[in-house]
């Protein structure tokens, strides 16, 4: 089969690899029908994860068909449709009790990381009874992609770790495929005020669209100064969906006394925390990996149409065209992309 | 009357004062028994805190005899025998009706700090309805000073802020009088273990008879290191009660994934966050000043035995002596001193 393996840094090649085999009873094959691209694979393609190796095939998102099962699959058939959850759910280990999945001892994000991706023709997805869901007929395919990672990771690190509730004023710092996540689902909450912050004037164009009351390009403006001279006392919940220093410090400079701060960033440096300052503000600050245990509600909230997904959709491409997707999510910025969706040619 | 004044960074002198009258209909004018000294007073002391005016009467902690009340106190009379609060409570503002009462618009700290304090023979208490509580007769004097501001500042941001948990394990770095009142409090929940870490084998041993399953001298070992020796994975919650970069250091390198870094300390410089490996572990970091919302609870805890508060309790000073209590207090691991008590001549 066709798919995009991983030969180290800056090296990526869409080749011919042997179709994956069932190797455990809890296992499942899927004939990926769509996948797309994550910033996370492009910090792997960048060198940021050396554990990766070489020969991995990427991708950690998709919907497809269940083309075969293991014995012991009984949630599932051949033939069903599903959504591809990023996160791999064993469901027996401390951490799953505590419904902690983003730290299941036999699974979390493995797939196109530790075990190969979605990025291919066909996956074999391990602890499938957990980590599949069937997608209502209500929602499309391209929309059903986004709930394999973005959209729980923005609700349930950002929205949910962020104690966004009716009435919070909230600020998100990055407009991205997650920030923008955020935002939608934020407005499960009622939020009186939603402010997008982002270095793009053309994604904080789309926020808007999308429900954001206030904007402020962090580029051309003080980004601490604008949301103080909004809310002088601050925010109730500061979102960092970048992953950098000068964005977490935007996020510490802004909390209210009583606020959340969510991160939802991947970091690859540490950052200086204002202790001096946030010690005596009663701020509670989370970090995390999301844990797809919303995933069920954010299926029947997307069926419900709460959602307008369509417009964080802007590219199409065929998974032999996968090289063309992967230089325009390279160049996300100029080329306006925010997801892209590869469709595999055998659908 | 006599009282503590504060006259600038290292200078402080008992000397005769005006008493204090009521200034608004919500005030009590509280004679003190006994009073207590905190690290906090010593951070003034220190110069720590500008902000703090010359003439300043320091101290936020103690109890007495009402002596006079507003027109408007109702829930008191005078020769009520009550606990001083360190924190004083409008309950009408926007952060007292989320009982974030540690950032009350017109209370919050402000006794020995923004007005005049308890360490002298009388003080004037603001909001007293809220800011005062009767003292059952099963407590002791000496046991209700701690409970103006040690016993609920260990309970609600270590404990609390920390989610302790029956079964959890925990680890609290500092054993000083509000590293004692975590390990205190913390009982009332059934951790499995508690690790106490101070630099201090006194207060180590003291710690083992309030309950600790362990310690580690973090000056003879590398308590990170031990820490990982008996829990592979870290704690379950970090509680750090000291207030500089090498202690929260400490608990950003022992919690495990899903855990609770609590920040009791108060620090005077920022610290690294090492978010570049914690962004994936989802924790939770809690920052604040006390809202004494659990101080109800504490007191009936406290009349029904369930703390051993005697054993924090050092020394016993008289007011006209509390130039002394100042200098065993300055000199704590020294002089062996955790809480020192000062009880008022005149009673």
């Amino acid at each position: 089969m066709k798919a995009l393996v991983y030969n180290g840094e800056h090296d990526i090649a869409l080749i011919e690899v042997p179709k994956p085999e069932i190797l455990k009873p809890t296992d499942a094959i899927v004939k990926v029908l769509k996948t797309t691209i994550c910033g996370t694979d492009l910090g792997i393609y960048k060198g940021k994860n050396p554990e990766v190796e070489s020969g991995r095939i990427l991708g950690h998102e998709g919907i497809g068909i269940i083309e075969q099962i293991g014995d012991s699959v009984t949630n599932f058939k051949v033939g069903d449709k599903v959504i591809i959850s990023c996160v791999t759910v064993c469901g027996s280990c401390d951490y799953c009790k505590k419904q902690l999945y983003s730290h299941c001892k036999d699974g979390s994000w493995i797939l196109g990381y530790m075990i190969d991706g979605t990025q291919a023709e066909y996956v074999r997805i391990p602890h499938a009874d957990n980590s599949l869901y069937k997608i209502p007929e209500t929602i499309s395919d391209d929309n059903a992609v986004l709930i394999s990672d973005i959209l729980p990771t923005g609700h349930e690190i950002g929205v949910q770790y962020g104690n966004v509730k009716p009435g919070d004023t909230i600020a998100i710092i990055g407009a991205g495929p997650v920030g923008l996540s955020v935002l939608i689902t934020a407005q499960l909450y009622s939020p009186s005020r939603i402010i997008m912050i982002d270095l793009d004037d053309n994604r904080l164009e789309l926020s808007k669209e999308l429900g954001a009351t206030d904007v402020i390009n962090s580029g051309s403006s003080d980004a601490v100064a604008k949301v103080l001279e909004l809310f002088e006392e601050g925010v109730d919940v500061a979102i960092e969906a970048v992953g950098v220093p000068s964005t977490w410090d935007i996020c510490q400079k802004i909390i209210k006394p009583g606020g959340y701060i969510a991160n939802v960033g991947v970091h690859g440096k540490s950052v200086t925390f204002d202790i001096e300052k946030l010690w005596i503000k009663n701020i509670t600050v989370r970090t995390g990996l999301v844990n797809t245990n919303t995933t069920p509600m954010l299926i029947k909230s997307t069926a419900a149409n709460k959602f307008n997904l369509d417009k964080i959709i802007t590219h199409q491409f065929k998974l032999s065209e996968i090289d063309k997707a992967w230089d325009v999510f390279k160049n996300g910025a100029k080329e306006k992309a925010i997801k892209v969706i590869i469709t595999n040619d055998l659908t």
